[in-house]
């Protein structure tokens, strides 16, 4: 079957790469032949063997009978969403690695590829190369998932794990990224969470049946992390990971938000280190399920693509749909309504004072020590409670508030 | 559509109550009408909610063509094989929980499904409720895989555990595993390797598309682990866990093999605890994916089978085969030809004297202590080789050997 390209980046040449590499063990185990026919991009690329079938114009490609399945790894929602469309329309299936095209346009995708009869195919758009799509809709699909979180940035996880485990500064670590390519010179999309955040939009969509769109979702990035706070978690068992999650709540609204939270290295989670990512699924039958790997990476994610082009390839005529339904009104909560416990670090003139007031305000809260703890500085997790709650009671004490960070609890 | 359940056991009753309790959902989120219209067990359940369904007589499901999907959950080979057979030769979808049928029978039972147009379907049969075989043979599908290790015994995993975190000995360990219904009263399939062998079985032909059959796959279970051992392991920054793997080389051969193994802290398979199980996957272009979560209980593992009961009910007209091939001849290698690293643990009358030898005999080694170590008492890590030259090696030192336990490079 001839497949097409849309954007010669990083993943979309990964994609020619991995056809080119196994397309004899792709035919062999799953009885069909991929070919590239065309690769559209707005560059030239003078010395790439795929000169010939490179082009600058998308009607190549569109107006192509002979090209069966469109792989979209361009990026962004614009010119994106109109080429999707076209390629949708005219009966093309359409795989995708575009995140923040699946977050914003997922369900009108969705909806025109139903209609024409035709698969939109995403896996890689979250976790890169991990299968976590599939499994969930699938593999998962007798159960109700109440809950789903994950590490879904390896940019900031790579950050957090110097911090962590080499004790370099937010700062060092950053750069140290940039330098390996791991981030963007600018990298707000990154360290900011917005990454994740699509993200975590697609999951929460796809786990709970209607579209969640990035509008709304609380996103608190990991720049504010200070060494301090490394330590400090690591005396409470904890490292600190920047956490996209979604959680059905008893009242029927979904908490969906990326912020940074203390885990503790009892979880699973607390062991995914340097550029990987995982995504942790809780259903009421199968419990916690886990998928671990690369979440970014040029032919990792772009295996991710070619599975889902062999998927198209070999159920050519039995689309198998699959999908959300529309967003729901008034459906996210608001994370100040939800329950959490907050970690607090904070400088107080009279420890033993704060402790007092502290004790009148929580109840209890349990306070943390690091090395080289500075007299004025207290750090202290407390109860749980409701986020806008314990938020309030905290500007009663007379302390210095210097880092907010939420606990999980997975 | 109608589901009939054969074998009323763990995961048998699971299957009805996730379908009981989950119909609603999956009717909305796959437009699929599913209920288990028959049961079939030699016992009698007089106080089940099921009693007007159930059946002592298999001809009453085979017969009936009202059932479009039989789902076995017997075990065993006898007489799970016959009847999944005339299921298949019938026209009827199968989906079985039962990785000693699909490991012994698999390419027989694919073979049939194919020739009967229907589908043979088994993700629970490995790791209960985990996604594992379909994001193999799916999401995976443009890759070469060539590796795959797991914990895939849950009781022996749970064993282990409580003598790495709670020091229990062994047989302490086990005893409070069988008081917890992780281990059955003749635990040895569990502890001696059998059941992870059989999922490893499975998974060596899936990722390398030819039958592996248990016969000549060498299996070693986790009884002679003691707690010096789990001690030194420490000390090598590393645990002890029960590793099933299975490794294409080279030559063209695969090395599939059971054995406990020292695994470093640092692997994501060190923190696999408890009864939970893990799957790693090397692919050539994802590299490491891991999937983790309850590879056991009734509706976890119930969890996976009603997935696969979806995945036959939503494309009960479009059957999308997967598989693998016959068995190879000559195809399993010795596992003393393979290379591997060996910690060692042995009693030596001059520790100093011995020292010498071993530099001798390996060039090098790492010897590791432990609290109260005995006075006569060595263990050591030697460094890569064959392990038959290895084991040879070892039989030149003047040394009592007590323990002998691959190192893994996962």
């Amino acid at each position: 079957m001839n497949v097409a390209i849309l954007g010669f980046g990083v993943v979309g040449s990964g994609v020619a790469e991995v056809i080119k590499n196994n397309c004899k063990s792709i035919e062999e185990n799953n009885n069909v032949s991929l070919k590239v026919t065309r690769i559209l991009d707005i560059r030239d690329f003078p010395d790439s063997e795929y000169k010939d079938i490179l082009t600058k114009n998308f009607e190549d490609i569109v107006s192509d009978d002979s090209i069966d399945i469109v792989v979209e790894t361009m990026g962004g929602v614009s010119p994106a969403f109109n080429f999707v469309s076209e390629c949708l329309k005219k009966g093309k299936h359409v795989v995708s690695s575009n995140k923040e095209l699946v977050a914003t346009k997922g369900y009108e995708l969705l909806t025109l590829a139903r209609e024409n009869n035709v698969n939109f195919l995403f896996e890689a758009s979250v976790g890169g190369g991990i299968p976590i799509i599939r499994p969930i809709s699938r593999c998962l699909a007798g159960n109700n998932i109440s809950e789903v979180a994950g590490i879904l940035n390896g940019t900031s996880n790579f950050i957090l794990t110097k911090m962590i485990v080499d004790g370099m500064s937010f700062e060092a670590a950053l750069k140290l990224a940039q330098d390996k390519g791991y981030a963007e010179k600018d990298p707000t999309a990154d360290v900011e969470g917005l990454d994740a955040m699509r993200k975590i939009c697609i999951l929460a969509s796809l786990c709970f049946g209607s579209q969640v769109y990035p509008d709304g979702v609380y996103s608190e990035g990991i720049s504010k992390i200070t060494l301090e706070d490394v330590a400090f978690a690591a005396s409470y068992d904890s490292v600190i990971k920047l956490i996209a999650r979604a959680k059905k709540l008893p009242c029927g609204k979904a908490l969906v938000m990326v912020s940074p939270c203390l885990v503790k290295n009892s979880s699973m989670l607390s062991g995914v280190n340097g550029v990987f990512n995982a995504c942790l699924v809780r259903g009421d039958m199968v419990g916690d399920v886990l998928m671990y790997g690369q979440g970014a990476g040029s032919l990792a994610t772009a295996s991710a693509v070619v599975g889902d082009v062999i998927d198209c390839a070999a159920n050519a005529e039995n689309r198998k749909f699959f999908g959300w339904g529309d967003k729901k009104d008034d459906y996210l909560a608001d994370y100040l309504d939800c329950e959490t416990a907050l970690y607090v670090r904070a400088a107080a003139d009279s420890a033993e004072k704060v402790k007092a007031q502290l004790l009148n305000i929580f109840g209890s809260v349990q306070y943390l020590t690091r090395e080289n703890q500075g007299e004025n500085e207290i750090a202290f997790v407390t109860p749980s409670g409701k986020e806008g709650d314990l938020r309030a009671s905290l500007e009663k004490a007379d302390i210095n508030v210097l880092s907010v960070i939420r606990v999980s609890d997975y």
